[in-house]
């Protein structure tokens, strides 16, 4: 099935139903793609070879529409979002599994593409994809494709990164601007022309992660991405899990021009909009600038900033100082505000 | 959020936004039945103590419609299913994810009957649901709900089962009766009443196994659960791997009279009907006899019949004796016999 064979063909019921058709389609698509020579590619499961140690496990399901934006696709996002959560346990990603959920009739061409594009994703965050599922449902049942990933990282014994380590006193770094991939997917949805076009964040961090584990050691506290929600529900995340007070100042937050006009006309606060490729680094305020400094220095961190930082008082909640000098509860995000962003 | 005050709710847009309604959504109903008080439900990714070892890593993705079905339920048949496939590797079963694809609109009253069922076919078979994800689309982009669920099990070194390892001489055996899941399914999605009452065969298959290796040893050369596809298919499957001829006798495949029946109305073969609580075990000759009495003293084994054999000639093809002596080839599963069935 090469590119060429499979111009006009659609995804069939058959596909799905796990006789021949699914065996063609995993045969001649995906092994294309994901394949290796071990022999393990019609297991039910695949066996691996593991150094025992502290296992970081994740999943992921993606949903998002359009299934190509500018800056990435519905493949790539599947990739990068499931690596980046055995990163922020301060994981190496190792493994992933793709289960496809594909609605007839969508274009084998898509499919392809979005193959290719999970398995050039892999390749760069250093993963392999080992496992995988296809079913097909009737056209209108689902909405073109839906991916899940599931992950396997392997974390050092000496890591000990989770979202209920901040303390008093800790310092709050972003990693870049806020509001990107949530834009960028919500602009090309909507058919919304802007001057600059804003393109999808999505990368992979653990070599970010690394490097600031690296710097810093156990003065990392908390790592975390902030996907679906935005900065805002993950700073509440963080500040419930570890019972502290998390203040932030407005005029530290870094945000593309681009994306604050996008959010001026959608009536968007870019605090609770997806980003799919920045961090949040609580670490010990001894070793904050070495961390912002060792972030400034890696590509997907030119723009870090530190944005606040990690009180006793206010337990639970977290408080924005306006560019005005007022103080704002910044809640969880209430209402969608973003549907099927990832 | 008791039992009561769901009776009417509905799963909302919100509640798949990463917000404030996911997070209660979680707290409120997964986590009463998947949770645990070790501190990590609200991680980005879970971690777990593992010794060393061969890891065995599979993912399934579940659509079956209707969701609910007589002798199971679409959460029940993700765990099962999961867990079949890591224990067809002779995997003891650890770990599950589940992600959930929701449909606004859906009954949370149907979530948390799904969601009590995951938990007690978990505990059924000895595996925690450790990591999840929710994801939540706008009515009509997906029907109802899908699962995925990914697992983790451990294999002991020396075990060594694949569908590569058939030989010939080896006998094949089947576990039980075909085609109960997928004719359950179907008589309740068409409406079809019969005299007896067809039921999922969906059953955790790990203990059984553990039997089966336990007479056997080495002599178990493939274990398999013949779901999608049927018995037909996945002798297929191995029949190409192992790269052997496979021989079957219609007089010795077991199939319930009601399975039967339905199959004439339906105009279907049983021998390409989905099972979920079934396997194949093809193991030396020596030892078939010890296997089979093996299985028919377990629970989940005792219609347990040798199907077969195993030969040399015609590798890569599945024969079948009838019943009136003829021998005709048993292809894999072309077209889709049963849409939706897992």
């Amino acid at each position: 099935m090469s590119k060429i064979d499979m111009v006009g063909e659609k995804i069939l019921l058959d596909h799905g139903a796990g006789g021949r058709a699914s065996h063609e389609l995993v045969t001649r698509l995906f092994l294309r793609y994901f394949g290796t020579n071990d022999g393990e590619s019609f297991e039910d499961s695949v066996l691996l070879d593991l150094a025992g140690g502290r296992l970081a496990f994740t999943t992921d399901s993606f949903v998002v529409t359009p299934i190509f934006f500018p800056g990435g696709d519905i493949g790539e996002l599947a990739v990068n979002g499931t690596v980046n959560d055995l990163a922020m346990r301060g994981a190496r990603p190792l493994y992933l599994s793709a289960g496809f959920i594909l609605e007839e009739g969508l274009a084998l061409s898509d499919l392809d593409r979005i193959a290719a594009s999970m398995a050039k994703a892999a390749r760069a965050a250093g993963v392999r994809i080992v496992a995988g599922d296809t079913k097909v449902v009737p056209k209108g049942a689902a909405d073109k494709v839906f991916i899940n990933t599931t992950g396997i990282g392997l974390a050092d014994e000496g890591v000990d990164i989770s979202a209920s380590g901040a303390r008093p006193g800790d310092k709050v770094i972003l990693s870049g601007t806020m509001g990107d991939h949530g834009l960028a997917v919500l602009c090309r949805r909507e058919g919304l022309v802007l001057d600059t076009e804003i393109r999808s964040d999505t990368a992979p961090l653990f070599g970010l992660v690394e490097a600031i584990i690296g710097a810093a050691g156990r003065d990392v506290h908390v790592l975390r991405d902030p996907t679906r929600g935005g900065v805002g529900t993950t700073l509440n995340e963080i500040a419930l899990s570890s019972k502290v007070g998390i203040f932030i100042e407005e005029s530290s937050l870094p945000v593309n021009g681009a994306v604050i006009g996008a959010c001026d006309i959608l009536g968007l606060d870019p605090l609770y909009v997806a980003n799919e490729g920045k961090l949040l680094a609580l670490t010990a305020a001894d070793s904050a600038d070495r961390v912002l400094a060792t972030m400034r220095a890696h590509e997907l961190g030119r723009q870090a900033a530190v944005i606040g930082q990690v009180r006793a008082d206010q337990p639970g909640r977290v408080f924005l100082k306006t560019k005005v000098g007022g103080l704002r509860l910044v809640d969880m995000l209430t209402g969608e505000q973003l549907p099927r962003i990832c």
